[in-house]
């Protein structure tokens, strides 16, 4: 416990910015978000709005619960009458990816079904992302790491504040490509950069994202949020058929590619997690992070 | 009638670039290009030079008839001795895509009958660039709109004067991606790009195209044609089978993705004209283009 | 045999750079590398190091004989404990492609058999890449012309000196694409770029290829060794097992189609090499070069 409470403290740390709590932007909570804990889901004109505000972990980390309120929030928006969805964050921190404390926890009690429970997790909420069919905003105002920044693909458009950075360090923490990383980042960025990216935890800033084509537009952190509220109220004045129809034509063709892909990185993360070897190098990475500097 | 060449003016109006007929190139009309209206063919050492300059639409937009043209020039270069195909346009406008007022004109007659008619020739002219065999190299002077900017990964060179900027405003013209881009744009420019562009209307400028690999090269507008011509010269000196088998290399393993997208495309657009609401939204977009102002 | 030797001095003028056998690395000769005659094979800590190192050819220009030394030296570090593979090259060239003077005295002598030969020889040598299960690291440190571009894409992580620049200028050569470069290339630069590079033997700077995905990182040419050493360090101490699996996630979905390329590509080889048109051409372009000046 005093072990997962400082890997907590020393990763915050490393990432090297600040949580400051008050910043968080004052939501305002009405019936049809206290529903949930970790996100705040508004609708708005035309359009549904869902912020990852987790309450349960640090830096919007992700855990199984927490994916499965974003899965419902999309299961929502899905059926009701929005056109699209504006996916962001409060805090400074986009979103930090897997919690390691949470897995860490998890995996040294029951190895084997915490390992399947975890993976499946993944699987859904990649999954949700897959199959939602209007357009994905996503609004990316801080850090987007690990599966925070594996799942920015399968969002339709991405927009960055000049303060985001994008890192995927599987290998040094000791996992395996998720988010069909492993499948979308070689098309967008390259074989070369995502594999630097993989392998060597290269962080990308957000106008290297966005030369790139990761993102595809940056805009000045004090106005970003008026930015982005601008052009999403005006997509939302579009053709729903539009805009589905339309994101139908650019997705349809890759859904069972995704699909595939999500199952296959799925499966990897569940075997690495069950075998002694992969679980051994996982936990030793994160005690090292916290004694060894 | 009144309405549509408000319409036209309007639109023309709106894109900020003047239309200057005595600009156009003065162009020798011989006995191979005769017999074609809105385009002209001239048969030159090695290469087959093809200008849009239409006479029957602003902007070299496109028609069913234009189109045609188009399609019959390709036909003929694609049985001649000529080594490859330079595609151009006469005037400051590169192609404007499908002509609105066309569009409206036409489907408020025979809603039916011409969706399908204008469907089946965007169709046949996208799988005209999509079966052509040789080279096609495409010299970009100026703006290049839906249709005109979508082929453009068909080509097998781009080259862009400083002035050509590209815009795919799909979701704002009430349209849906047309010319293979719902899968050579995301290819190209990765999803976040080419949505902002369906989506949001985003314009790329030469440079940006450049530097997204939609061009690959940029010229100044004022040696632009030299320059190119220089460059098509030198390529027309290389042996012919080999030109023709690497783009066959290039392009056959695609060539099957194409047509399925090509044709799914072409239904929705279909699907979207003979659908009451897709009309109206067509219709009340471009007459707010007129009155709202 | 004249003129070879006149094609090759001329080659090596003509590409504008110093090739100073003294500046060449002092390589330490030991048991595991003196089975080697053209490469140099290095067992480090965690990795295997391959230097191109050419003594049977100029430029370290490829021949037959030299791709079977690599797929050798692949095949070893595929069976030991080394995490990862890092290629490079001593001298001041990374790899010149297949050798032209070789081509020209081999397809002389026996048109038929050669061509089998040499085409079979490119396949299984690009086979050998797409097939290696470890991550391979490669370090440009000059220019990389033709195969020797052509095969980066199949490579994991790609960092290149300042000084690297990228041609692959098959039509001028009279070649068609080998290396799966007709199906990696425009996945990675577009197809438009590709097309410049293989039409019009448009040259990439380290720089350019770095924008466009080919490279991940530009070093600067003094500490290039030192940045890359430091680099593939730190990757060989992640877990193999990570290491291997990411890899085979970002991989496994494209071997297929990258063997049905590579195998058409070298078909297609063949064929020209075979044919009294296509070496004719070949031929007459590298007799050119000589007297032509």
């Amino acid at each position: 416990m005093n072990l997962h409470s400082s890997v907590k403290r020393k990763l915050g740390e490393d990432k090297g910015y600040v949580f400051d709590k008050r910043l968080r932007y004052n939501v305002r909570q009405n019936e049809s978000n206290c529903r949930f804990r970790d996100i705040v889901v508004r609708k708005e004109e035309g359009f549904t709005h869902v912020l990852l505000s987790s309450q349960t972990s640090d830096n919007n980390a992700l855990t199984p619960e927490i994916m499965k309120e974003v899965c419902r929030a999309l299961g929502n928006a899905a059926a009701d009458d929005s056109k699209l969805l504006l996916l962001s964050a409060v805090g400074s921190v986009f979103c930090s990816g897997l919690d390691p404390s949470y897995l860490i926890g998890r995996l040294s009690t029951d190895r084997r079904k915490e390992s399947s429970r975890i993976a499946d997790a993944v699987r859904d909420f990649v999954l949700a992302f897959i199959h939602f069919k209007k357009p994905i905003v996503v609004a990316i105002n801080g850090p987007a790491l690990g599966l925070g920044a594996s799942i920015l693909p399968l969002c339709d458009v991405v927009w960055a504040s000049e303060r985001a950075w994008f890192q995927t360090p599987c290998a040094a923490l000791r996992l395996t490509p998720s988010g069909c990383s492993s499948y979308t980042f070689p098309q967008i960025l390259g074989v070369a950069l995502t594999n630097e990216m993989l392998f060597c935890g290269r962080k990308l800033t957000a106008q290297e994202a966005c030369s790139r084509g990761l993102v595809s537009q940056v805009f000045w952190p004090t106005t970003f949020n008026q930015e982005v509220m601008l052009r999403v109220k005006e997509m939302a004045t579009c053709s729903a058929m539009v805009l589905e129809e339309s994101k139908c034509l650019v997705r349809s063709i890759l859904k069972s590619v995704l699909e595939e892909v999500n199952e296959k990185e799925c499966q990897m993360l569940k075997q690495l997690w069950c075998s002694t070897k992969g679980l051994d190098a996982l936990f030793s990475y994160l005690q090292n992070k916290v004694y060894d500097n």
